[in-house]
């Protein structure tokens, strides 16, 4: 597998015959046959019963032909063996009904081992695994700490992160034990899927970039390298988030062998800022799937030009796939990708 | 005024005594006196009657020392003469009853002219400017063309502008159309309000880093050049966006003698980065004042630090004023920028 995988190939920054692709959502609201699952299931149904779980994750492979699956689940899965009480309302906005708030409630937060709580999706995992024979690899994927705070804090979707802000200003000690309670969550849940099967991990800090750089270095930096460090180490780790232009250099310094970027920044620009000792996986807008084949051909050049043939490009968008997205051009995207690329 | 105002000097580059310091929204729900003006006028009623705006505008002008003062108005306001209809549903939030998707419902916005429909604003600024008595300068301001059509497109605020890209992607010269349309009406709304007294004027380009270096270059930028290069030349111009540390060189390209940014990059590195060819205005998280004062002065200290004593830095928040601010806190920031930066 090591040596034939496109996609764990690129994340080691070896050359490949042409540059892998995989979309963040690819197995979720924009595809007909996961829309049909949904009228039967709950989504939490979804993710909790393996064989639903496993079925969705292998939906996009075929459709698709992306270059790797990653496991269905939601971030903050982990959350509930911690002692949150969560729901998934209509539209599939999570809630939190009891968000910690205070040091009390920080210090109840119960730890996590192994697989406990989280059984169903080392289970789908084992599945996924035996059903793709090693041909495409399955990527793992946890929240990041920061990104399961200000869930946590919130109890709900946020623009401000206000509620997150405030407790790291004014209790930087209740903060950091939040942090350290939830890093070792991430280890022990990503370690878990690695042994379960999973042969890539990306780490999904989506809401990173909504911190200043020295709040990132102070708050977020050292939690996130002790996730990184205290990984399995012979898997690959992507380090994604959004809005990151001005947090690049400290994102590479907290770790990964890649890191995921969005559109706000040019591509090119971003891995020549990283000096090259990473590998990038990114960038097509989401939105720009809602526009036409052609166009978006187009745009899939333009990022493949910026990666500039350099081994170590994964192609992606630079956040989930919209549920709106027509899969017709999803389709077209992934071709592209794959006709361009291939030297 | 022209030679005497800390503000005004620093928006040309100019040496000054100490930093100038005012905060996008200081005249709004932070404020105790404007909370208990909102509970006996609607938000429109407000911004439609001199009198009262102009009250607003100069509430902060005692309570917080600021630098200064910018009138009292929505960025959505000239939406209106176009023929749009617009609500402020309850906590502000806007919503637009007819917004235009098809190439006939733009081509059907109305141009306006000089006052029209908006002469409320100007007779405002003419009364705040008569109460200042050129001791404080009055900012004006527009939201820019991209700001203003994707709250027209999407009919309220939004987090994926997935309606305002698909008109763009889809539609590339109805976008256009309307961009020009709209370009007109801030050139012309700015330049009122010059003529009534504004001595300085900001463009909010609020949400331009919802988009792609590309896609800003191809369907932003020479439409915000026209709006720089058309306005009324005396009186200097802030070019504001959030979330564009991947912008800033196309931002300043674009034109303003002041680029405003957000916390979201370092300040010294935002301002190296555009050849200190211009101002720079920023960048406090807002959030920061929900901490501790002690934490606010420390911040603001890291802030003057990065622009480095150079002149040309207005010292602002990153985006307007939290609802929630302690007023305390906002008083201990403007002092501590005040007395941090005296030569």
């Amino acid at each position: 597998m090591k040596d034939t995988s496109v996609f764990l190939r690129a994340c080691r920054q070896e050359q490949t015959e042409y540059t892998p692709v995989w979309l963040m959502r690819q197995a979720g609201r924009f595809l007909k046959e996961y829309r049909s699952l949904r009228r039967r299931y709950s989504f939490l149904t979804l993710c909790k019963t393996p064989e639903l779980a496993a079925e969705v994750t292998l939906l996009p492979i075929e459709r698709l032909k992306v270059d790797a699956a990653i496991i269905f689940a939601d971030i903050l899965l982990p959350l509930e063996p911690m002692g949150i009480d969560l729901e998934f309302t209509k539209g599939d906005g999570p809630v939190i009904h009891n968000p910690p708030r205070s040091r009390a409630e920080v210090e109840g937060l119960k730890a996590i081992k192994a697989e406990e709580g989280l059984r169903f999706v080392m289970e789908a995992i084992r599945m996924v695994c035996r059903e793709l024979k090693g041909e495409i690899p399955l990527i793992g994927f946890s929240g990041a700490p920061f990104t399961l705070a200000s869930y946590l804090i919130e109890g709900r979707g946020t623009r401000d992160f206000t509620l997150t802000k405030t407790l790291m200003y004014q209790d930087a000690a209740c903060w950091h034990l939040l942090m350290e309670k939830l890093s070792e969550v991430v280890i022990t849940y990503l370690n878990a899927q690695v042994r379960a099967g999973a042969q890539a991990v990306q780490v999904f800090d989506s809401w990173a970039g909504a911190l200043s750089p020295r709040d990132y270095e102070e708050f977020v930096l050292p939690h996130n390298r002790r996730v990184f460090q205290e990984l399995t180490s012979d898997v690959p780790a992507i380090h994604f988030a959004t809005g990151t232009s001005g947090l690049l250099e400290l994102m590479e310094e907290a770790g990964g062998d890649v890191i995921g970027i969005d559109w706000r920044i040019d591509l090119g620009e971003a891995w020549r800022r990283l000096g090259y000792k990473v590998g990038i996986q990114g960038n097509l807008d989401p939105a720009a799937l809602l526009g036409l084949p052609e166009r978006i051909e187009r745009c899939a050049k333009e990022i493949l030009d910026a990666a500039g043939g350099r081994p170590g490009h994964i192609f992606n968008l630079g956040h989930g796939v919209l549920p709106q997205t027509p899969q017709g051009n999803v389709i077209a995207m992934v071709e592209a990708v794959h006709h361009l690329s291939r030297k």
